[in-house]
């Protein structure tokens, strides 16, 4: 009996070795697609013939031209939460068997709410943040170690870290966190921005576990706050596992010679486009170390869609944020978004669209009839307002109103609002990873923060901060490159001296900037009426820009001298929206202002006022 | 009887006093729109019934509160080229009459062809091109007289000049002449632009006479050429007749104090816009000495659309530039071209759409899927590209070639192209009568000038050129106003020493100039790929930017190397469209060009192959 019970050990050890992936490792009963495509890849496993237990259905088993890989489509329409067993078999003869859990989803899974414009967005550089457990900061089985000396390297920021600053968060005001992505990138080098990735079912060590994950989400939604997942679906990183054994030659866009992209993102809807520009600009690379996935190979699709709702469902996610999304693929990037929206119809998914033109960010978002006019929906709920960046970046630096300067760069800006098919869901912002730092841009001119915070807080849209603008980070990308952009923020480490996480840490110059930061949003939680009120605005005079928005319960009017005068306001213009409302209440003074008189406004300031 | 005769004439001149204005003056039998609004203008004239004869049935009588004015609306349907005599009764006897003539239509004058991208306008300010008859240059029943020493008076210039020069447009390639306005401008100053009109039926007496316009476009047609009217529907002079005694107080736009527009046009589609802001944009006046027109007023609105038909159907008019056209009521003025275009389906009409946005431009364009957001159909078959027109005032500046500088922002241009509904129905320009001139930004740098006439010719869309640039003609706009950009066309008056309509009077210079241009657009005429060709075209290259334009039949490719330093060019990327063709002809030297070796092209030059 010994010797029999022995040889079934090592031959069902052998038999698992066979398999050395499965992805997804798990799925969930009750999905509302019932089609689950499950990739098993081990040393010659497409010899196999492959049957499941439990009478579930297999609809599909895909080969490829890569006999290390099985793709088995099963329907799990009929079954519960349970565990199944495929057995892959040759010539009839069991070879190994593999075990596989199907979960129990969460109670309302598919209706989760998401974030929306009642929310304010965090972004944080994950690697950049706070170093919660210093012991996972390098990690024998990913290649760079931590190096806080090198701007490009790993500096220990963690899951950990963010957890343990989520009161911090709160206080700001913070209502949804978007940290960078975090799972696993295994490059040699300059790896911390974690867009490469190496694994997509596995959280980089350095960041935690895929167990700690779980908990970040569920400690947010213990305080009400919400999780944004940074999804890539452009591209993996070059140590990607699969890369050295692709299922498909087509599995990723392939050129004779390295071929970048041109980053030309017009060419998706330009009529008078090369196919050779159009090519190379969804197809080429983004750099040589980010291999440019084909999401047109119907298998490469799925498996990213499935990736990206075994996330939702594993680790409780609210909502996207899509990297590069626009390089993907057009009507692959459009189906993707639409069987996750499929799973989760209130799921907000933000896609960078990083275009300077409205139309062309229009064209992007969910029912465009920018997009319809070239038969094309991307089904993505929101986009990012670069356009809004932009003059964001340099309008306070202009004094003077002229044609298209200054505050009138803001209200050209809404004036084209009509083209999207919901402006209020843009996601608006003064900075992110990739753009110049407002404090650095403005050289730490409080004044124009506050104006710039008051319009990201009061305009339509999704408002998103970055991490250490409300303490005053700064840092210079033209000098420093993405590193000067990406600093630690003071406090998240052991040993530092200046702790911005707490009051008693702040210089006067970081309490001066995070007070008025988290009135404004705190304040901002409790107005409707910049959530999804409606926008009034009127023409900029001497660089001053007035807006109202409003529901049938609240008027909000915003004043916005970026002037460098003092001026005089006349109310009376603005009748349609002041109505009967008599004074307003500074909500950032606490001051009471008379709507029936002249106005008098300071030089680059900014009045909110709540109408009674 | 000698008594009672003198008295029938009394009698008879007594009645025929009475009306002392009747618009349109006459009309044509078989129109598409049976409906004639005829105006009638006297002293109390509201006070008498009207009948007419022939049996023609009236419509409508209508009264305003000025009783000088009757509003008498015939249905023509029924009749024929006749006179008709109008009856004005007062008590049941009659008062007087006036007899209104129904003329008879040129043959096929309802399908008469237009102008499209076959075509190459050439834009003439009127009163600064030639003064063919010097005895008109003033004139007693108008208030300005001629002054050649004063920039902003009247020069002279007038049909009579034209008309005298029309072989000189022909040699030069032009197919349809575009005067600037041309009727009545009574403005006590500053009047020669003509776009303040005092009396929309009749020509400027210091231009010609009605017959003489006739005379115009008779003569162009002979030379196979047409005629442009340049109409204003958004305003009149403050001279025009009317405005001394105005049918209805808002026949124009009124305020309390003078109210100028706020030339915010995106207010028309700015779903957060005021009230106010949209209605003093559209209502404001342009200058206090033109009217703002009311065309929301039906009988405005139906005064300017018959005017607007008398006119192609008196002159024999080949299409229309409107003046300002987004500054009108847009319901108004998509009724005005849509009754237009009922009359003559085949009609161009080009609009003053003064937009840095494409998708603002596109807006306007007929079935305009942008314009439909709003379900809004402006009718207006074409529109100016103003995009197009900023990018050709500084491209050829820009000798690096970066992301969104040198002939990037060409392509720029033409990847938007998929907003417009017919973007081959665009005007494009290097300049206008409103713009800097092209000579003089470029300082007379005759390759700039080369490359710029180049794209102009074999761009998609319908080329314009203004008057002089094609003999060098400059002024600097900054410094010297309109009428440094309006200057005399040399040649144009008598006892000017250079003579630049003569090939003997032109300078060198001049002679350089108008070879090229003219060899250029006699090349364009007989190049269908050029006017109705499909387009494709390459991201630019080291700021080298190349596009074919083909038809099934002929294929030419464009080389622009706008870079100061020679560029070798790899044709091998422009396979696609290269295809089988072994050379290239140069339209401007004749020289044959190897396709299938690698290309050199100069600094700042240009290569128009035609592919063999």
């Amino acid at each position: 009996m010994k010797k029999i019970a022995l040889l079934l050990v090592l031959v069902s050890n052998c038999l698992l070795a066979q398999i050395q992936r499965v992805e997804p490792p798990f799925w969930y009963a009750g999905m509302h697609n019932p089609e689950l495509q499950i990739l098993f890849y081990g040393k010659n496993i497409a010899q196999n013939d492959v049957s499941v237990s439990h009478n579930i259905p297999i609809l599909e088993v895909k080969r490829t031209e890569n006999p290390n890989y099985l793709f088995v489509t099963i329907d799990t329409q009929k079954a519960t939460a349970q565990e199944l067993l495929f057995t892959f078999s040759k010539d009839k003869k069991v070879a190994f068997t593999q075990k596989y859990a199907l979960k129990q989803r969460r109670p309302n899974s598919a209706q989760r709410k998401s974030y929306d414009a009642s929310d304010m967005i965090y972004l944080i550089m994950s690697d950049r943040f706070a170093n919660g457990n210093p012991k996972n900061d390098s990690n024998p089985t990913v290649i760079e170690k931590a190096n806080r000396s090198n701007p490009g390297g790993r500096h220990g920021g963690d899951i950990a870290g963010m957890i343990q600053n989520l009161d911090y968060l709160k206080e700001l005001g913070v209502t949804t966190l978007w940290p960078t992505p975090l799972c696993e990138d295994n490059d040699k080098a300059y790896s911390y921005h974690t867009y490469g990735q190496s694994d997509v079912y596995k959280i980089d060590p350095r960041f935690g576990t895929n167990e700690e994950y779980v908990q970040l989400s569920a400690q947010l939604h213990q305080r009400d706050m919400k999780l944004i997942m940074d999804y890539v679906t452009n591209h993996w990183g070059i140590q990607h596992w699969m890369m050295n054994d692709l299922p498909t030659k087509d599995w990723i866009n392939q050129f004779e010679t390295y071929t970048g992209t041109t980053h030309k993102r017009t060419t998706v809807h330009d009529i008078n486009a090369s196919k050779i520009d159009y090519e190379t600009c969804f197809n080429g690379w983004f750099v040589p170390s980010m291999p440019d996935l084909n999401q047109t190979n119907p298998l490469v699709l799925n498996y990213l869609t499935q990736n990206a709702i075994w996330w939702i469902e594993y680790a409780n996610v609210d909502g996207f944020r899509v990297d590069t999304y626009s390089y993907c693929d057009k009507d692959g990037i459009a189906k993707w978004t639409k069987a996750i929206t499929n799973e989760y119809p209130n799921f907000n998914i933000v896609g960078e669209i990083w275009m300077q033109d409205q139309a062309q960010m229009a064209f992007w978002q969910k029912n465009s009839k920018i997009g319809a006019i070239q038969n094309f929906n991307s089904n993505l709920p929101s986009v990012m307002d670069f356009v809004l960046l932009t003059a964001l970046q340099s309008v306070f630096n202009e004094n003077e109103a002229t044609w298209d300067k200054g505050m009138m760069k803001i209200y050209d800006n809404l004036a084209n609002d009509f083209l999207y098919p919901n402006p209020n869901s843009l996601l608006i912002f003064a900075e992110n990873h990739d753009t110049d730092r407002f404090n650095e841009t403005y050289k730490n001119d409080f004044k124009k923060y506050q104006m710039a915070m008051t319009l990201v807080a009061t305009l339509r849209g999704i408002p998103q901060l970055y991490y250490g603008s409300e303490i005053g980070m700064a840092g210079n990308k033209s000098k420093g490159g993405d590193a000067a952009i990406r600093q630690d923020f003071p406090g998240g480490w052991k040993g530092d001296t200046n702790n911005a996480f707490l009051k008693s840490g702040r210089t006067p110059e970081q309490a001066q900037y995070f007070d008025f930061t988290a009135k404004l949003f705190q304040w901002r939680k409790t107005n409707e009426a910049v959530h999804f009120g409606k926008t009034t605005h009127y023409i900029p005079e001497n660089n001053v820009y007035v807006y109202f928005r409003y529901t049938a319960q609240k008027t909000v009017m915003v004043v916005v001298n970026n002037s460098d005068k003092n001026q005089t306001v006349k109310t009376k213009r603005f009748q349609e929206n002041i109505q009967n409302f008599n004074t307003g209440t500074d909500v950032l003074t606490g001051k009471s202002v008379d709507l029936k008189t002249d106005m008098n406004i300071d030089s680059k300031s900014v009045l909110l006022l709540e109408l009674n």
